[in-house]
């Protein structure tokens, strides 16, 4: 079973709350079982070009059932991956993208969070990842 | 002043009780006065292809400031703007787009509707809007 | 000898004024004799939409060196080049794409009108043209 | 309130005066509040390549409200924003890019210049941006 949009809201509120928290404007996309967007929100003032990263988050994270930045450590040059960001219609590579489990590990989804420095937004994705 | 979060999640709000209210699972999409997105939800069991048209119906109505519908009566075989879909990374020019304008009048955004027949999205969209 | 600034500006200018003339808020794009652009306004209050599509007309008169509407005469269902818009990374094949001739009829560039009705589109682009 | 026609002019033609005076044909672009371009000249003898260039580098530095060279610090191989260039349809990460700022210090708009090398590009936006 696939993510529910309420299940989606709860876990975007959750994200909300947290980019709230350390006080930076977040982009927050989640995307599906299928990869699909599911539901996104720009934060009033958030950058104008973290919603593609956001979403672009998400997709990598599902794409690859890893966290976003795990596919960073792998595409950098002379890595195994260089240059992956090139695929599937655009990949983002660095942290702030998280997959969403069920109660059995079950991979039903993903989040994408941008808007910070990559470690406040991986800790706001992790934040809604979590609230699942 | 542009949309904000609060605003478009009001608008959403209704434009999904309204999709209820008439029994059809729908992609919802808002974008602000720069016509860049503010707030997407696909509610369970809508279509996964009405995603990009929902975001690319809101497009449309705030990038020529008409409802996506007006468009299309334009850009028939032979008629004055034929083909204009392809322009801006792609367009919608059936109906579900409705712009969204505040109590002066001046248009802050646009919401686009997507998943049931076209007059189904239109009412949806125009009932997402009127309750900015 | 291609289009200079000045001379794109002069031509601009010109397009500007006809728009003021008609009320009409337009978007004016110029390219030079090598299709690329050379100067590009957006009047204020004009379609945010109409940026791409004064570009893609002044883009499509200079690649086939006729007025844009002479292409859709061409491109519509059944007809011989049906769907050339696809082509050339999106052409606009509806009027307001003019050539821009030098005083021996060569052709140095184009512009391209979008904003109002086709009609007026036309109208402000052959000014423009006109005062090169 | 975004940045009007004749405000952008004046930051373009402070821009170009400056180009002249160090000396180097230059491409420049001005986006607005919605990172939607207002402006685009090439000057003559400028590259035909750099006008992508600066179009992209003015969409960067609003999109991030940010100059795009500060986004060129975080994007290397290694750095936290590795290849974010591949977003949003293609950014321009080095120096060229510099928001726009009204009195009150709120960001209204972006300038990208191309041509010369990336000290000069920065200089002569920064000239642009100044004079807003």
């Amino acid at each position: 079973m696939s993510i529910t949009l309420i299940q989606a809201q709860r876990i975007a509120e959750a994200a909300r709350e947290k980019a709230i928290a350390i006080g930076v404007a977040m982009n927050i996309a989640i995307v599906d079982e299928g990869a699909n967007m599911k539901l996104f929100i720009r934060m009033d003032n958030a950058f104008l070009g973290s919603a593609d990263i956001a979403i672009k988050k998400a997709r990598t994270a599902r794409l690859f059932d890893m966290d976003s930045g795990e596919v960073g450590k792998l595409s950098q040059p002379g890595g195994p991956l260089y240059n992956i960001e090139e695929t599937n219609g655009g990949l983002v590579s660095f942290p702030g993208g998280v997959v969403i489990k069920d109660s059995t590990g079950k991979i039903v989804g993903a989040i994408g969070v941008s808007g910070g420095a990559v470690d406040q937004d991986q800790a706001v994705a992790s934040t809604g990842a979590g609230a699942f």
